[in-house]
């Protein structure tokens, strides 16, 4: 019964997920879902990525959290435009949150979307929004244990970023391990080690992104 | 609808919570359920307090993870009865995953219990497993905003432990305001600092913990 429930909601939320993707199209607006764990460093990454295609792509951004606007106060600094998504508890992003925020949102004038969701590992992986990429981060700090404890993430993601890799002579974190056991999971998915510190990595993150938008 | 189907879910579980409880003070045992983001250091946390209170108290754990037993391998090494729940894709771990593993766990041997949920700073909060104290773990990497976009997290617990404090030195994260947040949110909560690599902080969080169970 829950059970039934359940995909009723995921089937109601797929075909809201494909009407934002055709509305996305039509305006020629190329959308990543970026998830993570809380703190693992989502806003830091879209800044950075704002910062390296200044005059070249033009970006917006939807910010999901629970609650508070600091994130899209941020992004709003960095010059492009924003909007905040407030879900009041709810743990994730779905179609139709974003589908409200596509409404009031200049899609005109803008190639490039990034959709930040919820920090969360493991509901955002289960809610399409009607994205054409979804990039995961998993930062040093959290450990080289994650794709283990939260498969579905690390299989449904297009690119992994590890980030905060700054960090990595003060953790105990095993890059390779941790590259295999997500190849393990999903074989066709892209790594970046990076920094949003440093800024090692953000050029080889932003070509990947250039060259899938080219693909959509 | 919605609403209702989960207050439904909510009051199953608050029943099921309640004899969890009963069954827990039936056999003297003090419950503590565990949370936090993903990699914020639940299971060292444990670790530390297992050879922190050696001989001095008889400790049990249950360990909740979505998938993988890594956690409840380490806890085993460390020579105290573990049992392990694997979610297979829900997102926080309820009272009937907790009833369920009571049933085959050797309480008679047990004064503390250390739940260890699932690795999420959103749903585990709304859903009480029969616990004496909910504790939660904010780790510095994760950054000192989180009260504000996860409040009823840090609502509801008893006690926060900023953990990975030896990592101060390379991060942007105000002790402080951080803590002046989260008593926005809660006055009552007690606030610990500690790290699991440099034992600091641990006695302190070990003397409140041996406190509460006096209070039960």
């Amino acid at each position: 019964m829950e059970i039934k429930i359940l995909k009723d909601i995921l089937g109601a939320n797929e075909q809201i997920a494909e009407r934002n993707r055709r509305l996305l199209d039509s305006k020629g607006v190329f959308a990543v879902n970026l998830m993570s764990s809380p703190g693992a460093g989502k806003t830091s990454l879209i800044l950075e990525t704002i910062k390296s295609l200044k005059g070249k792509t033009k970006i917006g951004v939807i910010e999901g959290d629970i609650s508070s606007s600091m994130d899209a106060e941020a992004i709003g600094k960095a010059g492009v435009p924003v909007i905040q998504i407030n879900t009041g508890g709810a743990c994730h992003l779905d179609a139709n949150m974003v589908n409200n925020a596509l409404d009031s949102f200049p899609l005109q004038d803008m190639e490039l979307l990034f959709i930040e969701n919820v920090g969360n590992l493991v509901c955002p992986a289960e809610f399409t929004l009607g994205e054409h990429r979804k990039v995961m981060i998993s930062s040093i700090p959290e450990g080289d244990d994650k794709p283990f404890k939260y498969p579905l993430m690390f299989d449904i993601a297009d690119a992994v970023l590890i980030n905060k890799i700054d960090l990595l002579p003060y953790l105990e974190f095993d890059v390779q391990t941790f590259s295999q056991a997500i190849k393990g999971i999903n074989k066709k998915v892209e790594i970046y080690q990076v920094s949003c510190v440093t800024g090692e990595g953000i050029q080889q993150w932003v070509s990947w992104l250039l060259t899938e938008m080219g693909r959509k």
